[in-house]
């Protein structure tokens, strides 16, 4: 899979090292379950490229400072390849004071947000990054998209492996949902509304009208909206009001935040007996216990790692033929 | 109220100093609407002084620093003066560095937490806070409650009043179910748990079962889990396990986080777009215009302080006998 990326993203003016670069973050995501911003995605992702929308040599730019925090321009290149860059500027500004902070502007869709989430631990830091979106989810009170789903990743090194939440502030991402449709299965729980205003578990229905319901309804949409305000302050980028007036994702805005670890191995301790506390309740469902966000994550990944990536065909087949 | 308060805290051994300024936040809490952590939690507050779970003599210390991250002692101090000197310190290294923040151990229950997010504000800083509590939500998939309801505030700073968000990861705070509660009114939407493992919007049954449903479903369980985990490494306090395991919630853990804001008036502009466009969704009921978060906590304040607060007359009754 990463072989047949790279090949793509040659075609399409990638030099070698950024085709590798984003070979692997798309085949990883795939790798670790997260199909919608993998293999799935990658077709959309080479239409941005095709369109203008991405462009693939620009490379990340110090804008400015405010204090420790540092401000870029991702001059609209690819949005993996700028937020691992981001990501790794605030674990170094960390690695120096505690903490590092980095806010950017004109950067794209970074695919799997989780990414840089398991950069940061991987390299022994805590890692915090969010990022605005086009609107996708009305406020709450409102009928009109006028908020992003505004994905949030809080990751947490840990030598058994990280703990890592990754999450949109709808209900479902816009991946996920798209994954049911596809499916065409119904959604657990309501995930947005149908054209008539009412609560809908059909996912078709949500991706249609884009009125994606938040988490936690009132409380979601107030979430939302503080994120796109703190990465548009921070960055001085495009908030989701002007992303989406463009009507196309593209030059959106994020933030990344990465912590020193100061004991590492009091932290492993107190870590293990927070997550054995979470695990030590009861199950609802027998065969299913309590788990922490990305522990499924490695179970998959190793899965996935012997048995092989599972493909839908039909998109297989597509990107063997593009 | 406030004078009412004081005198009641001298009582209790409160210096005239921590007197003024605890009644202050109490009456400013009923004064904003959030009788909750106002008036009504009064008695409750008196209650932890006369248990020795809280000590008003105490100051908080520093233990340490992580780079630029300062972590304190709280001294089992009252939380809301914990709180205040630790934003105030975050704040006062974000104007030095642009970040700032402060970990802090060994503290109580900040009362309400959005206090925190406009004390930033009001500094024209940035302000983000959460803190850990005692068990009171079910991990997703579990029936136990193993995580706290762990409030989250994000305070941005805005000429014509702040946005702030101050929301716990419950659906309902254990403040909220208790008003329902005395109201007797159902909860709007499903709060938690009754006894069966049923959802309910029953506010008696999930306070009873202390299963309070996380915004969200399992994102919302991820997210409280983070923010335990966050708290406790950080502060190297106590966690949701250790609090719960005590059966009583004192020794609590906090994060407080501030940023300056390097263009106040660029930044007021892109916030009152951001705002603009927000409100600009067509209401589902026309009577109610879409609202950002903190925006009625103003109106309700400007009430107030013409019409004086209204009060529980049961409580305010057992205030003035105390």
């Amino acid at each position: 899979m990463k072989a047949r990326f790279t090949e793509i993203l040659l075609k399409h003016g990638f030099t070698s090292d950024k085709a590798a670069h984003c070979a692997r973050i798309f085949t990883e995501n795939s790798l670790d379950g997260v199909y919608t911003h993998g293999l799935n995605r990658f077709p959309a992702f080479i239409s941005t490229i095709q369109e203008g929308l991405v462009d693939c040599e620009a490379v990340p730019e110090l804008e400015g400072t405010n204090g420790l925090i540092e401000q870029w321009n991702g001059k609209l290149g690819p949005g993996m390849l700028n937020a691992e860059f981001c990501m790794a500027r605030a674990i170094s500004l960390a690695g120096e004071h505690g903490i590092g902070c980095v806010a950017v502007r004109n950067t794209n869709h970074w695919m799997r947000g989780g990414t840089y989430g398991w950069q940061a631990a991987n390299a022994g830091f805590i890692g915090i990054c969010f990022t605005n979106t086009i609107a996708n989810v009305p406020p709450w009170g409102g009928i009109d998209p006028r908020l992003g789903n505004n994905p949030l990743v809080i990751a947490v090194p840990r030598p058994g492996g990280p703990v890592v939440l990754d999450m949109a502030i709808s209900q479902f991402s816009f991946g996920k949902l798209m994954q049911y449709k596809s499916a065409g299965e119904e959604l657990p729980v309501s995930g947005g509304y149908d054209e008539n205003g009412d609560l809908s578990t059909n996912a078709s229905d949500v991706i249609s009208t884009k009125r994606l319901l938040p988490i936690g309804f009132w409380k979601g949409s107030g979430l939302s909206l503080m994120l796109d305000l703190l990465v548009t302050i921070l960055s001085k980028g495009q908030s989701t009001k002007e992303i989406s007036e463009k009507g196309k994702e593209y030059g959106i805005s994020q933030v990344f935040i990465s912590i020193r670890q100061d004991d590492p191995e009091l932290n492993a301790r107190l870590i293990e007996q927070i997550l054995d506390y979470t695990k030590s309740s009861r199950p609802r469902d027998a065969d299913k216990p309590v788990a922490y966000p990305g522990e499924n994550t490695l179970l998959t990944r190793r899965r996935n790692l012997e048995d092989g990536i599972p493909v839908d065909e039909e998109i297989w087949k597509n990107v063997l033929a593009m």
